[in-house]
């Protein structure tokens, strides 16, 4: 059955590997599932065709079939619930590893993309070093728990899994803050995701789309 | 087998059942599965006892035998998963009602959330009516969004399910904003949620916890 994805024409980050659509290629290549991408402008996001399929007007989606779906972890979760090697078989082991999938998106990012959101909408406001101290703070926190619970371990609960994924991107997003820097296990975590040979591929199937857009 | 939850000793909401321990009270009432609850201080929860369980020293937590969980929407999935009633039976609705609880807690919830730390963190800055109504577009946006895609329907994924347990709880923290009354049908699925006899259960088992706290 033919999978499609979509993904930003023309992405803020110019193909940095970023946007969350990465989540969803990097699964993908961990369970060697081929997979087309439809590109999607900002304008057409926010258009009826698009809304139908992802009611926020954002990116990504993943149709397959029948199946339409959004929520990069549920995405990535539904890939490792039907393929093998992403997520433990033994079912308490699951669903301690769905856990730390929620707490990636639930726990971690909101955070992460509070900082990128006072950037953008409040970079030019007298009140913005003491807001993104504020936030800093807050990541901080979390950083250090997170850092702590993972301790020396490899990944985050056991074996390799859809978590790693899911939780490497969203701690990707903290690259150039100089945060993340502050946790010397998570920045091994995080270099340890980016060497894996899928996360490579998924990291250039997307840079190549901002190659091809910038060289239009 | 036992099924533990924690919950706060003193919850700051009083008892409006707006701490996340209400979700899975409520997906446990509606499956009709008995619970115990553990009561945690402000200070347990950053306790080492308390962070093994969850390690951003938050509430809620699932004990089930051998099995411990955190995050209201992995345990609330994790409840629908193993007992009938809760998620469509068929897979790709099942991965569809996925989708929308991942939608609940990664794009509902921050904007929500952040209007809650924004009045604690910041309600005395000389910012902070100029920051609120950045933070209340941004949720005006997604209530939008969400109104234009329950339309005219009961509930969000077709028949009620974990789905509207998550959203309901959700926007439930709205409360007291004069935001969610703008999208009446919006504030009509919430009621809808709150006269389910299996959330009224979880409502008044929380709140007596709170008036327990207040006469002691």
């Amino acid at each position: 059955m033919t999978i499609t994805i979509t993904a930003f024409q023309s992405s803020p980050d110019r193909g940095r590997g970023l946007a969350r659509d990465m989540r969803v290629r990097w699964a993908l290549e961990e369970v060697g599932l081929p997979y087309n991408v439809r590109l999607v402008s900002f304008k057409a996001l926010k258009e009826p065709a698009h809304l139908a399929l992802q009611p926020f007007g954002q990116i990504p989606t993943y149709e397959e079939g029948d199946l339409a779906m959004f929520e990069s972890g549920a995405i990535v979760l539904h890939i490792a619930q039907r393929h093998p090697g992403l997520l433990p078989n033994e079912p308490d082991a699951r669903a301690r590893a769905i856990t730390w999938m929620f707490a990636a998106v639930g726990t971690m990012e909101p955070p992460i993309v509070d900082r990128e959101i006072a950037k953008y909408s409040e970079g030019d406001k007298p009140w913005y070093d003491e807001r993104l101290s504020m936030i800093d703070k807050r990541i901080r926190t979390r950083l250090a728990q997170l850092s702590a619970h993972l301790s020396d371990a490899d990944w985050l609960d056991g074996a390799f899994s859809a978590v790693d994924i899911m939780m490497v991107h969203v701690l990707r997003r903290l690259e150039g803050a100089g945060l993340l820097e502050e946790y010397p296990n998570l920045a091994a975590y995080v270099e340890r995701g980016k060497a894996r040979p899928a996360y490579k591929r998924a990291f250039d199937a997307q840079l190549a789309i901002a190659i091809a857009a910038a060289a239009h």
